[in-house]
């Protein structure tokens, strides 16, 4: 059974990507990251979607990322913005060089497990605008994971960057989770840190509200 | 004044890559890595090497990388090896991915302050044969930081991933940083952490004893 590892932020795109790979019959290793991130109740809900999925290897590593600054995702002197999709440039709840680190972080984890393929959740289409979310981040990390580890030496090795959502529309993204049986109120996507429920204003939550809407299925996100 | 990000582990290679950034007028940035290394005395070193030369911003970031498993530098249940320069194969004491979490956090703190070269102690000729200190390594996380950040939005952000040790002798380091002003008493290069004392027989102890003598430079290091 080929082995794969998933990135697993909790969220609805991520959750989609881990019901691919099991769907397409990977025995799944799912990695979620405490990064420092205000909303913590990501890392909750990327364990309650391992849990439905039947994903048994769950691990969460721990990384300071909080300490290096610089996003509203990390830094409670920053507000996350509301309402602001399709403003210019890349927004301040971008945080410098995540999925560089994450994948870095699947990328040993594979190694040391024997996976070749690693799962994210990228989307280019319904998105905030991140550079780490575009094809260009994907194939330049693949091609760096093939010189970066023992493949450099080892021909019967060769890693494969799989980002299966990133020409999706959410829309298509949640119909897809949908038919393979992803139960999106186990997970969560807002930014803002401050409520028990999701803000339904965020860059995230308004791609999420929009994406149920026109994939005629029903938003079972519990909103402020 | 340019700014540099230094990845500065406390060993005999990072400590003199800081003093080359020095030397070349940058105002430094080091960042050290708490990643579950066994030989813990390197990051006592790294503060050392700091205030030796007078690097004021030094920031340690931790991550549960041991918690990957599948090295010896990382994994209480695995020896390191003694007296193995050499063998064949990568061995036991490489940390899969290692060099590209690091490079990851070193992009992201670049991000943040604004720095745009990133300076590491990669060296590709007396060292233990690691895929990830090698110069293909270096190209591609290069292109991978000019797509994965702001940068492949804005052509006045070009990232430079520099290596200025790449082709360097040991003996040639030691001179270098001999030159610059190095306290190569102040580093820590040895992988066994089961002493006070480098045990002057892993792969790192032996290139590095092997280094001074051809440098015709005396070993501060106290061996066991």
């Amino acid at each position: 059974m080929r082995r794969a590892v998933v990135l697993l932020s909790g969220g609805l795109d991520s959750a989609t990507v881990a019901a691919v790979a099991k769907d397409e019959g990977y025995a799944v290793s799912a990695l979620s990251v405490r990064y420092g991130q205000r909303h913590a109740a990501e890392l909750d809900a990327a364990r309650a979607v391992a849990e439905q999925l039947g994903i048994e290897d769950h691990r969460i590593v721990d990384i300071g990322l909080g300490s290096l600054g610089g996003s509203a995702l990390t830094d409670a002197a920053l507000d996350v913005p509301k309402n602001a999709i399709g403003a210019a440039g890349i927004p301040i709840t971008y945080v410098p060089a995540r999925n560089t680190v994450f994948l870095a972080l699947a990328l040993g984890h594979a190694e040391v497990i024997g996976a070749q393929d690693i799962f994210f959740g990228a989307n280019a289409l319904d998105y905030s605008g991140y550079p780490d979310c575009r094809p260009a981040f994907r194939e330049a990390f693949e091609a760096l994971a093939n010189v970066a580890t023992k493949a450099v030496d080892d021909p019967s090795i060769r890693y494969r960057v799989l980002a299966p959502l990133m020409d999706l529309t959410k829309a298509e993204i949640i119909r897809l989770g949908t038919r393979l049986g992803v139960d999106y109120g186990q997970t969560h996507s807002c930014y803002d840190p401050s409520g028990a429920l999701a803000c339904g204003a965020c860059d995230s939550c308004l791609l999420r509200k929009k994406g149920f809407e026109e994939a005629g299925v029903p938003d079972p996100t519990r909103y402020a």
